[in-house]
Formats: structure tokens, sequence, C-alpha cells
């Protein structure tokens, strides 16, 4: 699979208005970003380890107090996690749309497929990944899908797979610290 | 559409382990919980509003601090969300889940699909719910498929449409105070 580092192109165009919209606003770096854009086949990844207390405080904003996210004992008893507790399915999917707007803010969410396969355990490195597999320009707007999938053992266990259509207000890709 | 609180039949069966294992360690009424069993077209509802602090906190676990969800000026100028920052569409549809465990805890997600058709603004009352539509036993468990959809102006605008399937370790359904 392309690792974006290698797939991403410089490009000279002046950025896009939301671009410097947000550069203005948010960005404490120079206000000319190195900007790169979009193109089927890259790939835009991210890492992340969820915690106790990430579990605790998404089970009070969403309300899902499910016993198999708090208590390890109920986890393990139900015969499907001997780990015991678990990450949220939709807490750990949520990385998908995060990924994206952290690399174009503004992009909005159309669909989103979801197949939990297997368990997130608290402290599991997660590896999330958005693939550009379909892009399409439509009243000054683009119009993208992706495949996601998390893993995790390294990118070795599938845990998430599904698609995700958005619609990105630019194809420039905002250059973060935190870019593949 | 059927209202749960119509169709639920009351049962003499014996709860489930689980269910009996969820009763001893977190409810706080009678050990002995008044059962319902699930069945094919009933609908479970939860109402919810999201404040400007369950977003700032969903921001935060999720590292999705797109502009339009924190900053009213930037929703605006995009020209999608003319009353300004919105609700991410993850954490409105984590409603789903919240609503199938509260009624069921154990239950384990299978996959989600999710159309996010209009935004969700923060304050906004969201109604959302989920209806049986297929249930079938498979190894001393339940797989049910829901359709899912939440709304919000007294459930007359469709803001996000999609299906649930989960697998429960139980038909029975905890008798809560939030049960519609």
């Amino acid at each position: 699979m392309t690792r974006i580092g290698r797939v991403f192109r410089i490009v000279s165009a002046s950025p896009h208005p939301a671009l410097l919209f947000f550069s203005s606003r948010y960005s404490s770096s120079s206000p000319r970003a190195t900007a790169r854009l979009l193109r089927v086949g890259d790939v835009l990844r991210e890492s992340r380890r969820f915690s106790e207390s990430d579990v605790a405080r998404f089970s009070e904003i969403s309300g899902d107090r499910n016993p198999i996210h708090l208590d390890d004992g109920f986890a393990r008893d139900i015969g499907c996690f001997d780990r015991g507790r678990v990450v949220h399915g939709m807490l750990v999917a949520s990385l998908f749309s995060s990924i994206i707007a952290s690399h174009v803010p503004g992009s909005v969410y159309v669909s989103q497929t979801l197949k939990f396969i297997s368990p997130v355990y608290i402290g599991d490195e997660v590896l999330a990944e958005v693939e550009a597999t379909y892009l399409r320009e439509h009243k000054k707007r683009y119009i993208v899908k992706f495949t996601s999938k998390c893993s995790t053992n390294g990118g070795g266990s599938l845990v998430i797979g599904g698609e995700t259509t958005a619609i990105l207000p630019t194809l420039v890709l905002l250059d973060r610290q935190n870019l593949d």
C-alpha cells in the first residue's frame, strides 16, 4: 500500500480559501503552508492508544455505559473479550473522520460503513488508515470515497473495516507534523 | 411506528444469566427486574441534546478537531451550516449503540451503516430510534438487525439513517426508567 509520504505532490498553486482561512485562524506555523494535493491511492494514517479515561469519558458523553466497556469481569464473563473491557467501536471508528479532518479541515461526512471484526482493548495501539479510492469535483467541492480500516498488532490484525464518503472543500492537504 | 411501550411483552421465564449478572452489579432497583422480550417490530428510543461541552470533550477524546465542530464562524463560512458549529456525526450516531446497550447490557456491535443527511447543531433535540427488523438465535446468543435513525424537529427531520447489527446475550430487555 502506498505510503502518503511518498506519493504527495508539492503544488505551486495558491492554497484554497478554506485552507487560508484555516491557516490564519488555527495554525501557529508559517502563514503560507506547504501544500500537497490528495489523489486516488493516497493513504492517510494515524496511530492511537485509547486509555481508561478516554473510554470512561466517551461513556459519559455518548451515554453508552455498556459494562463490556467499563467492567473487566463482565467483559470476560460474556465470553467474547478474554482481555477484559473493550473500547467503544464508535470511538475507535471516529479515527476515520479525525484523520480526514486533520488533513482537510472543513471536510463534511456523507456516509460511513463499519464492520467490527475484532475487539480493541484499552491500551492497544490502533493504526487507522483511510485510502482515497474515488474522487470527483462537484460544485467547487470534492466528493471523495475512502476505504477505511483499523488494525492492531502493528497492522497485522484487522479490527474495523469500512468505507467513508466525505465532501472536501479542497484537495490541498495540510502539512502537519502528524502526517505519516 | 410501533412504540415500544405498547409492544413489550412481560415474560415469566427466568432472566438470562447476563441480565442477572448485570442486575446484581449495576442496578439499584429490585434484584428481580421486570423483564420484557425484544421482538421484530419493537422500537427503542432515546432523546438527547448535545452541549458545547459534549462536543468539546468528544473532540479531545477522538482527536477530531475539525473546526466545523468548534468554530461557529468557520462552520457558517463553508456554506453548509447556517446555524454554526455542528455535533460530530459519529457522536450522534453513538446513540444507536447506547440505546441497545442500555436495554441489553453485554450487546456487542457487529456492523453499522450511516448516512449523514442533515447537520445536528449544538442544543438540537435529537430523537434516536432503532427498530428490530430481523432476529435469529445463534449459539445461545441472538443476532439482531435494526434500522437506525436520528431525527430532529420532533421526529420531522431525518438527520442520520442507517442499519445496525448486534449480537445480544439475551432478548430480555431491562426495565429502565428511560424506556420509552
